[in-house]
């Protein structure tokens, strides 16, 4: 007998009939001997339209009650999935954050979960009920609502998987999985049997919308094997685990590429300390978040910086950095928003030289021009024009033999 | 400085524009020195499209998961609430049934409450917050949520009244207040500015919608001084109070009818011991409350029978009744669902001879025809045939003076 911990998503979950083969598929886990803990998220649709309301109300709603309100969507859920498990002749029982004791912090919209009471659960399984948890919520140490910000169900369901050392994590979404790269630019993307945390990590915040990186970290952190696949096929999706030797003979698991980045490039910055705080200062104060950031080797003690923002963040941080420009004595400011970064990953590169060198041969080849450049242990990223991302993708993934399984050894 | 507690109802807090508007008008209260605890209902149409969302998932919805889904209709009503209110300036905080702790027994979707414990809301009021309390719900003693039934929110707020021993517990809705008569029925019907507890009862379960029964009872039984009034007017309404020596001049109050109830006769029933519960209890069984209840007196040892059922348990009334009629040796069942109930209600009855008397000589002088008599210290119901009901109610409410401010002696 294992214990699991499934989590459904929006989509999943997204009609009555969709709860109800949800309710089917737990029901055949159950019947299978396992000991049931679902966690599901707020049936599609309904977060926007709860903070639509809020909006109606004001422009900038109270974060406090915010949550107060879209807390309501998953508890809906819960309730209706129950409902469904019950009617279908097995016992059931949902628990919101409140009532499994799911202790956060206070930042109310991007809780963190501090504590997981797991006592009222193991009560309930214990009756052989099926346990529906409301997904993203929690209670701060007064008794207040909270949520755990994007993808916070994943993170709910991790976290309990933690907390219950359940047996395994199961994620379903409306994707059957992890892939090579994203099968709508690439028709031979594959869909990987496993992934290390690691590399789900860097695939995460690249731009795969498979997992949200809170969940992976928190997966990463107290080893709780993911199981990443679709609630609407049958089939095995991806296992997201903890690396093992054998993985590091694949030298490049993955290609993603995220368009929702800007670039901003600072002409002749002379070469003094604190000009860097100077620049960068403003948009820490904004809030925006500055990705990549390149420094020219200084010649003559001026250099050109350039650094990337998120898209929306673009044309603020065209401001406040023009603003700062003059009174370094900077000669001109350039944006740039026609721009993607495309990455590969993969814990191979650890032990293969070369990789760095071969990507940008890649590239080369099709003349797609490398605007910037980044790398870290497991993952080298290329800033280039955002029209080739499609062929650079498509070329990445060819290259590097994405497409075929691993040969084994 | 008065604590007040306000409700209000889903037509109240129908839009986010009306939420908006009772913002206002709490944030007016609150700026004349008073603490406000705020109960509010869930926003008109929410309530039946959740109960139509777990129809759909199954005939027969659990009922603890139907209060788990319920629930969220008063919880969205009081986040948009109190984001409106911080939104113009003023702090509010809002608590869900758990929060305050409104324990309650575990009959989920009739739920009595038991206890309230004020130490969270004190602690908002006393921190300068309007406080805004989710109506209809609490927690059993397992942490379980409940609601408390229909008009639950009503109850919520008098049993806050009651518990914070509030000065004032105003009961807002789409009515300005208790009206002699239904005005739809009789254009001279007037407000009445004051009206006692046994009276508001007597109206409620007599067919006027304006409180419901368990909240004037829970009023009546802690002395919480209600005032209903209209939440689109400024003028004053109905203060419902503990009776006073002065209300028992006025001998009449209100003219109510019901037009709900049905008839059910068993003709020549033997006058034996044990008959009676032989045709009622299959019909308590089936869960049909039986209102009226009027024998004749025998003769010969044989007697006739009649009772009235709500309309919607006629059928089935009617089918249990026949089948022991035969049993018991009854000669014929008749049945009539062309029937309506007339009432007029007064404490001043209790010292007022030949009230009974006058009721019957209006309804005579009219050809209306009285089918079934039933009295109460301070109420007479007549059962007429429905099509006189409108007619009735006019004159009963010309010839009892309701029309005229009751004089001075």
């Amino acid at each position: 007998m294992a214990l699991i911990v499934q989590k459904y998503g929006g989509t999943s979950v997204g009609s009555i009939e969709k709860i109800k083969n949800v309710a089917k598929r737990v029901i055949r886990f159950f019947n299978e001997g396992n000991q049931m803990v679902v966690v599901l998220s707020a049936m599609a649709g309904q977060t926007d339209r709860l903070i639509q309301l809020a909006h109606q109300v004001c422009d900038d709603p109270d974060r406090r009650e915010l949550d107060v309100l879209m807390t309501t969507g998953e508890q809906v859920s819960v309730a209706l999935f129950s409902m469904a498990v019950k009617s279908m002749g097995y016992d059931a029982c949902s628990l919101l954050g409140f009532q499994v004791k799911i202790f956060t912090d206070d930042f109310y919209g991007k809780a963190r979960i501090h504590n997981i009471d797991t006592t009222r659960i193991r009560e309930e399984l214990s009756q052989n009920r099926i346990v529906a948890v409301a997904g993203f919520q929690g209670i701060d140490p007064h008794g207040n609502l909270t949520t755990l910000g994007r993808g916070g169900s994943d993170t709910t369901a991790v976290a309990l998987a933690a907390a219950l050392k359940a047996d395994i994590c199961e994620i379903y979404t409306d994707v059957d999985g992890v892939y090579t790269t994203d099968p709508n630019i690439c028709p031979k993307a594959r869909r990987l049997p496993q992934i290390s945390y690691d590399e789900m990590l860097e695939m995460a915040s690249l731009g795969a919308k498979v997992l949200e990186i809170r969940a992976v970290e928190f997966a990463k952190k107290y080893n709780v094997p993911l199981h990443v696949r679709s609630s609407f096929k049958e089939e095995e999706g991806t296992m997201v685990v903890a690396e093992t030797k054998d993985m590091e003979r694949v030298v490049v698991s993955g290609v993603t590429y995220n368009k929702n980045e800007a670039r901003i490039t600072v002409r002749k910055v002379p070469d003094r300390p604190g000009t860097a705080a100077k620049i960068f200062d403003p948009l820490f104060d904004a809030g925006i978040v500055v990705d990549m950031i390149v420094q020219n080797a200084s010649t003559q003690d001026i250099t050109d910086l350039t650094f990337t923002v998120s898209k929306p963040d673009f044309k603020k941080a065209m401001e406040l950095v023009r603003n700062v420009a003059e009174e370094i004595g900077a000669s001109e400011v350039i944006g740039d928003d026609n721009i993607s970064k495309v990455s590969i990953v993969g814990v191979g590169m650890r032990n293969h030289a070369g990789i760095a060198h071969r990507m940008f041969d890649v590239l080369a080849s099709e003349n797609i021009n490398i605007l910037m450049i980044s790398t870290s242990e497991i993952k080298i990223s290329c800033v280039i024009e955002e029209k080739y991302t499609e062929l650079a993708v498509r070329v990445l993934h060819d290259a590097f033999g994405l497409d075929e399984e691993p040969k084994e050894e």
